[in-house]
């Protein structure tokens, strides 16, 4: 006996999020049969209108309804300050500690030779542009993580913006807040001393 | 800045899911948003048409498109047997077992006074009138899970079903296939020695 056929696709469409498997699809799937009719139209029109409604900025490649978007658009926001982020999700993560009142500039991913990404499968010329038709901007911060294609990438930016006398600036790097000294890598100790402040 | 509207809906569905918390829910709707237009479009489908098309069958309870479900319209099952599962998703389990040849009946559920649910939430009525309609059922397996609330269905089944002149069994309990006695626990080996066979 096989899989009712719906309940087959939906296993199948579960299987392809990322981090979900087989078994998991399976209880996922037997999970949305027994799931309230309302919400479960909710969700189908969700995953629908995310794919529909959604696009990128033109200024900053941030995922949006509108173009351009919330924060490009708003006159409160302090146009002296571009922040550089891998992701969309990086922009989110970075308003929720609601301390950083500049703009950003989303790049879609990082300078991978392994996975053949150069420069111009990236969102940089435009970041470029920006730079270059806006002279109220002084500073870049380079907001990529703290991972080889992060650092490589960040390494070709400030390189790209620096000549233009435009202050490119990193996130620091050391011990997460919190964190015991017992279970810091040698990597990120190597940064907090490196990265020392005075008291 | 809040996350625009399509995909704040689509992160509260997928944290309506199972195991599925705030992190994983913004991971998998931004994944959705790089997802393909086609793949999109059929979750959505797949999700509606679980849900609308999909019912219980009238005779055995299990998850089908069409009433009566395929194995009780079968005409080369073997009907002297019917199997007692907890939910519709063990009846794939045995079916992918393929050495079971008998009917199906699913309780939806174990009796749990903690949780308010005794015999008349589950599907039990419908499993006595098949038995008392098809004389031809000579053994009634009960595979309900090995914890507190499936043997208590299972004894409350049994104690019902056995005056009818009816043989009950219940699926055998004992060490996994392949596993080391060393690693399993002291019920199991407890029910490992008492349930021994004769070589």
């Amino acid at each position: 006996m096989q899989y009712p056929e719906p309940l087959a696709k939906l296993i199948d469409s579960y299987m392809r999020l990322p981090g979900i498997g087989h078994k998991t699809a399976i209880r996922l799937a037997y999970f949305t049969v027994g799931m309230n009719k309302d919400d479960v139209k909710n969700f189908a029109d969700a995953l629908v209108s995310t794919k529909d409604k959604l696009k990128f900025c033109s200024i900053c490649g941030n995922l949006t309804e509108e173009d351009p978007c919330e924060i490009c658009r708003d006159p409160n926001r302090d146009r002296s300050k571009i922040l550089v982020v891998e992701q969309s999700k990086d922009v989110m993560v970075m308003e929720q500690m609601k301390n950083y009142k500049g703009l950003y500039h989303v790049l879609h991913g990082v300078l991978s030779p392994i996975e053949g990404k150069g420069p111009e499968e990236l969102n940089i010329k435009s970041l470029i542009k920006r730079l270059q038709k806006n002279e109220s901007v002084n500073e870049v911060i380079i907001a990529t993580n703290a991972t080889p294609e992060g650092e490589a990438t960040a390494m070709y930016l400030s390189k790209l913006i620096k000549p233009a006398g435009i202050k490119v600036t990193r996130l620091a790097h050391g011990l997460s807040v919190g964190s015991d000294i017992e279970y810091a890598d040698n990597m990120t100790l190597y940064r907090a001393i490196k990265g020392r402040t005075q008291m």
